[in-house]
């Protein structure tokens, strides 16, 4: 058999698979103060109207502003001081007519004010009566009740991952708890008769796994959980139980394939044994990850990564970045961070292939410049190297020096 | 006193506050499948070259380059068959000369072997005979021993944040356990008189804590430890009280003042108190975030962030998180995230004055739109409404509408 029928672009093999999950993401909910980086199961409303009063923005006195109209450095307005407002109190007065009160910054305005002037704009004459230099519209240095948020409306909607701002948006509405997706458990399957675990030694010919740890890490950089089952021996049997035993445990499966085509087609017979409609997608064309496996078993979506560790993980930070997203149902679209910079080489590439070339940004007077790193895909510290990729699109035939280009971050 | 003695612009106010510091990060070794997103305290050597023997890179045969000399389909080179080499183990046997052996992706390649033929490029014609249809240059298809990493050499230096790569790079060498900075302690204190915890119902003139939690979020984003002390009256000997303790048991206090004047010189004061030099910048040339105070105190930074958590988040998220990089010992060049986008609107600013204006993005045809977020800088939800931040430079006096712009993510 051919080990690749069909090779499809990458925007069009996520897309079949993508076609094929109707993702749920499950509810649970979380300490507020737990959420950072998880994702809104639902959209979240105001309990209240915030702020909850009308408040001062300014240090001053807080005043009916028809009573300042006209007044200037020239001509002042006179006003008696009816008092202080004490911070996080109500006045405990109203305004009267031609009067003011001497109000803090975040101070609650009294019955009667609608305005306040800051203090440099006044002038205490006596204790019990100030100077207004200038004049102050309706509303002027006042916070509304609601200005940042009304009753019931929503203040953050679903499938949106929580920033700081959130966080700090959800307690100034008092919402300590918060409706989160849980965390997609991702299993992560290593196969290959030369590899062994990290902390083993190893002999001429053995490698140790490198994969289950970079996914694991990414898995959990993407808000999901990492499930490790170890390293599985190329053959049928051991890698079908164990794939069986992480499709019904998790909720995606990734198998890190041994590196020859005859275990990758292995890793392919073993997908399409565990459930329907299995293998969707088998060969990808880019570069690196060609040999890349994407399926959908029982409505879980099952990866095929190749064995060798950059293409494992430039595929996984594309394709698994997605799945997870879905899972977690993150709807506000991210933008990936990158950075604009300068070639510094001419990079050739094949038309009707996308390539992901990984570069060092080194910052210069002018900006950044995009060194590509070279190695064989092979080399895991190619990327410890690199501080991110440019994706050269399968319609252009390469870049030449000089040129701008996206840095995607990694 | 007035309030401002010298309003510094941002770098130079950063600047004073660093010169003023010597940041000794402390060794913690960790598991490394922990140390996803902490900072290496120094640099590691490879214990070993990577790969640690030649392996092939292809499925094929391996042989010695010159029995291939001269090989073409139409005369091909005749090579006996030894053997097949095993995934994970030595081969067993040496190469002789005009021999051959089958060898898989990855495999160790035999003594006596320089080179593999790619599959494609042979033909079986016996059961121990192979044609050889091209051929190859010494080393064509092999990874050498050391390729990747040499033993000894650098392999991640200090100062590096851990990434899924760095992770894979340490598993590959069976480093298990690596040396990291500690992560600082921040301690963060909450004042003002209105202000109370998020878990309580609020009376009319008070709101609830954002600060201390976007803060604490922010902190564990950046790989701090934040360590809340509450809410304290705007008064001077409980806040002093407190920030002792603050400053004995973390490596940075954030003291967020209540949101008036006379509190702001209340936190000053209390700093100042705190130990030597004490305060530095009292107010910078930005918005928001004018009445920041930068200090150091015994040796350790002490923050005084405004009240309002606009002004607040913006704030720390220059400096806190400069001066957590520094207590880390972060040391490579880091690009802040960040995507280019067309303005919408035109923006003016104030000429010597840096202003941070938050944005939301939108995907277009033509790529991402910015749209201004406005908002008075008190409004938290302002920022949840935005993807990020554009920062307009003092020099600069606006930014007028269809400018492409840097917009760094938040």
């Amino acid at each position: 058999m051919p080990e690749f029928l069909e090779l499809l672009p990458p925007p069009e093999a996520l897309k079949r698979l993508m076609d094929h999950l109707q993702p749920q993401p499950r509810l649970e909910e979380v300490d507020t103060i737990q959420a950072l980086g998880r994702v809104t199961y639902d959209g979240v409303n105001a309990p209240h109207a915030l702020p909850s009063f009308a408040r001062s923005t300014v240090d001053g006195f807080s005043v009916r502003a028809e009573d300042t109209y006209g007044a200037t450095e020239a001509l002042p307005a006179y006003l008696r001081v009816a008092g202080e407002v004490p911070m996080g109190k109500v006045a405990g007065f109203a305004l009267p007519k031609n009067q003011c009160a001497l109000i803090h910054t975040g101070g609650m305005l009294p019955d009667g004010a609608n305005a306040v002037v800051m203090v440099e704009y006044t002038q205490q004459v006596q204790v019990d009566e100030v100077e207004i230099l200038r004049a102050v519209a309706l509303g002027e240095n006042v916070l509304k009740a609601g200005e940042d948020v009304a009753e019931g409306q929503e203040v953050i909607p679903g499938g949106i991952r929580l920033r700081p701002a959130e966080i700090g948006g959800l307690m100034a509405l008092g919402l300590t708890r918060v409706r989160v997706s849980q965390q997609p458990r991702v299993g992560i399957i290593s196969s290959g008769d030369e590899v062994v675990p990290p902390e083993q030694e190893i002999k001429p010919g053995q490698v140790r796994d490198v994969n289950a740890y970079t996914l694991s890490a990414l898995t959990q950089d993407l808000g999901g959980v990492p499930v490790r089952y170890g390293i599985i021996p190329d053959r049928v049997k051991p890698m079908r139980i164990m794939a069986e035993k992480a499709l019904q445990e998790c909720d995606v499966v990734v198998i890190t394939a041994g590196s020859s085509a005859s275990t990758r087609d292995l890793t392919a017979e073993v997908i399409n044994a565990l459930g329907t409609p299995g293998v969707l997608v088998h060969g990808v064309e880019v570069r690196p990850g060609k040999p890349t496996i994407l399926a959908v078993c029982n409505g879980k979506p099952v990866i095929g990564l190749p064995g060798n560790p950059v293409s494992a993980l430039v595929i996984a930070s594309i394709v698994v970045t997605k799945v997870l997203e879905a899972l977690l149902g993150v709807r506000r679209f991210t933008p990936a961070p990158s950075v604009q910079a300068r070639l510094t080489l001419n990079l050739p590439s094949q038309a009707g292939r996308e390539d992901w070339i990984p570069v060092r940004l080194v910052s210069g007077p002018e900006g950044y410049q995009a060194e590509p790193v070279f190695g064989k895909s092979n080399l895991i510290f190619t990327l410890v190297r690199a501080n991110g990729f440019i994706r050269i699109p399968a319609d252009a035939t390469g870049l030449h020096a000089g040129q701008q280009v996206e840095v995607l971050l990694s």
